[in-house]
């Protein structure tokens, strides 16, 4: 009990501190630090782990359905960025300028790229010919940059990682498909391997990508109840491929302008993933993303056979399940045992020599504290059971939160109440006017998150100012 | 034949003129392409493919080595790099600096990565404590910026991608063996995957990496006999530990600087790969780093039953092998094999309608072209023994020619002619002294490119001042 107050007692109250909580966790389970760079973080081996997890999930669904990855400057002359005007409009304010280099000073300013559809649209037009060469579906993984003025270990750091996809096409409606179609994998990526149920739909206007024609997004709700924008697709219609002049001859033999998509997701997806699953002892980890799924901790080490049986077990496990033993002299399994919650270990395997002596041994899982002995001679099938267990409730347990964290409201005072009581999502109908999305955010904190893609009919009137109504929209507050 | 000539009539002669050749293929077989980002390229899907699989490759040897990866930041304050002396002498000429973000001039100018050395020791310093932290192995795949004066695609481009490994240990001899066991790792990386055989050894003082004890390579030989630093392991001992204070208590509980290693690859490779294989026809790659290990080429397309026995075939081969079929109807066969041969596919398979009649299929290997008439009950086993021909054979060809191009000098006169009438690499004995590497390059444009790892004694005495001789050195003109 003195090794877990040791961990805990540094820890800030999760109900009470959530933002500190949450950056506490991210330094103590040693996903990131802070560097000399403002604004910038270093991604630890831990954290790095789990974002190699989920960029290689991604990235085997791109592939299935076409992508192809290219990697492309990450300096932009300044004249390109300036080339779509809402675009740089969005974008101009935060971005960072190289202008000295090769100790000179340099003719023309180059930005670090914030996002590339300027850097897409103008290669592009360079390699787009003929409907022949169509479609265009291309994607990097790679850093971007984006002066933030307050910045969040993962949620909101001036540099990131994320991947890009671009893509450019003959036809509005394979635009669209494809659109909507990396959302799917979006959806796919969190739910299934970070085992966190989304909230899939439009954006409004003013929530909108700079440049886009049409937003879609995922968004994730996070133990405290704020919403996370976890992942957007958009569809840009023709707006960057007139200025950007990217052309080709249709099967008609006539010139026409390309249609264009990007969409992303980032590192921004581990913040989703700790904020929506850990809890007053550390992280907790969906089996499929956790770099180490099971830790096995031998008891009372120094006796003979406890480590080989340890080694054993793994030996047996490794074939299908990442795992490693603790076999540290210096600290105690109590010790381990917090250590290994801390870090969102799914499940915990405890031998000894008496559960050796019995062919047996303890396990614990991480989601429910839940303690098992079993036979050693079930041991993979259990394990296996167990994890998928593990990964299926962790879902449900945020899938339940998410439900009671969801309520309507018809009026504004509803809405302010509500969302001050019950932190969470609002479902409201809305006249389609900024004004009202402004007035809301205003009086209650919460911006609009999405048009659902499945409208439901809550009422026939605005829940701000009372006219007709056009859409139903679930509002938050945001981090 | 007119579709043949109408590829490598817009190649530029391998023989007349190497360094146009190569630019050609870059472009041509759509490797990469420049962008509006002078001396920054753009990596296309082809390209990117076969980089993946580079990645891929070394990223396993690199996890079994026991490395973990990590991400730092891109930007790093002008003060950190400028902590060890030789350091920033030898990276500040080609550094960028950003100076303006989010609107504003900043305080202190931030530079963009040139290499990491800087911000990983400033991290270490904080992370280590005690020998138990020790070793701590990290690498990260990211791109950095080095403002070169002259560019070329690959080989010496200003942003490129590459993979920089940073380690910590408790003693130096486990430093040093880690720095060979990378340098190791690189050697399987390129001679195994790339089928390039290396030269091993260490660098003189003069082309060693700015702030390390020792550098040693690889070096890979081009077609016209120029060498390419194709790998680099650095052993730094304590000359970036001491200025940024990565100390630990040791063992004995005292205070103790550690032994610090840096290790890179980077997109270069690419460069070494085209030019150590390609021929008139354009690239040549071998089978394990080919993204199209197997074309296959349906002939007479449009009688019925060709196309589903292509396809029946790659559904047979995919099993095993990265396989497609070209079913494009608007160019011929003989446009589509040609294109194979640029794109450098180890092996593409005919077949027409007389073919699938007798049962049979062609093979086409790229590196001899020699052509084969099998039988399809045999597909699978001829296609894995063919590309495992190719594979060996690659090598075998790039070994003969490194020996061909290998010759040794005993006099000046003798280097000079020698280099000059066959290019290459000339092995020389030298006495150890500056001045006289300097006297070489200006004579012959030969730069010392190692001392080998099992040094032959040629003679007493230095090739060019004929004092006594210290070291067998390798020396070669460079791109």
């Amino acid at each position: 009990m003195a090794d877990k107050q040791e961990f805990v007692k540094d820890i800030a109250n999760i109900d009470e501190e959530f933002a500190n909580w949450y950056t506490d966790i991210v330094i103590k389970a040693e996903l990131a630090d802070y560097t000399e760079t403002k604004g910038c973080i270093a991604i630890k081996p831990y954290g790095f782990a789990i974002w190699e997890n989920i960029k290689d999930y991604a990235d085997k669904l791109f592939k299935e359905s076409g992508v192809q990855n290219v990697y492309l400057p990450m300096l932009i002359p300044e004249s390109l960025l300036q080339k779509e005007k809402d675009h740089v409009e969005g974008f101009a304010p935060e971005v960072a300028f190289v202008t000295e280099a090769g100790g000179k000073k340099l003719d023309e300013k180059l930005c670090i790229r914030p996002t590339s559809e300027t850097m897409f649209s103008t290669l592009y037009s360079k390699w787009l010919k003929s409907w022949r060469d169509l479609p265009m579906v291309y994607n990097q993984w790679c850093s971007v940059l984006r002066w933030e003025k307050e910045t969040r270990p993962f949620l909101r750091s001036r540099e990131f990682l994320w991947q890009e996809g671009h893509t450019i096409h003959e036809t509005e409606k394979e635009a669209v498909e494809r659109t909507m179609q990396m959302l799917e994998i979006y959806e796919k990526v969190v739910e299934e391997l970070l085992a966190i149920p989304v909230l899939k739909g439009k954006k409004t206007e003013s929530e909108k990508f700079s440049g886009a024609e049409d937003t879609y997004t995922i968004e994730t709700l996070t133990r405290d109840g704020r919403a996370l924008q976890s992942g957007t697709s958009h569809y840009f219609g023709q707006n960057f491929t007139k200025p950007f002049e990217v052309k080709f001859q249709n099967r008609e033999g006539k010139e026409e302008y390309a249609y264009q998509t990007s969409w992303g997701i980032s590192t921004r997806l581990m913040g989703a993933l700790i904020m929506a699953h850990g809890d007053e002892r550390g992280l907790k980890l969906p089996p499929r993303v956790a770099p180490i799924q099971v830790k096995i901790i031998p008891i009372a080490m120094h006796k003979a056979g406890v480590l080989e049986k340890a080694e054993e077990l793994k030996e047996v496990l490794k074939k299908e399940f990442r795992v490693e033993v603790d076999s540290r002299e210096q600290v105690t399994p109590g010790f381990k045992f917090n250590e290994c919650e801390l870090k969102g270990i799914p499940l915990r395997i405890e031998i000894g020599p008496r559960d050796i002596e019995n062919g047996k041994c303890i396990i614990v899982r991480r989601d429910t504290l839940e303690k098992k002995e079993i036979e050693l001679v079930n041991l993979e099938s259990e394990v296996r059971k167990c994890l998928e267990d593990i990964q299926k409730n962790m879902y449900d347990m945020c899938k339940k939160r998410l439900e009671e964290k969801t309520q309507v409201a018809y009026t504004l005072e509803e809405f302010e109440k509500k969302i001050n009581d019950n932190q969470g999502y609002i479902k409201a109908m809305w006249c389609g006017n900024n004004e009202c999305e402004e007035k809301i955010k205003e009086l209650t904190g919460a911006h609009s998150r999405c048009i659902p893609f499945e409208e439901e009919h809550l009422s026939d009137t605005c829940v701000c100012c009372g006219r007709q109504a056009k859409h139903e929209v679930y509002w938050g507050r945001q981090y």
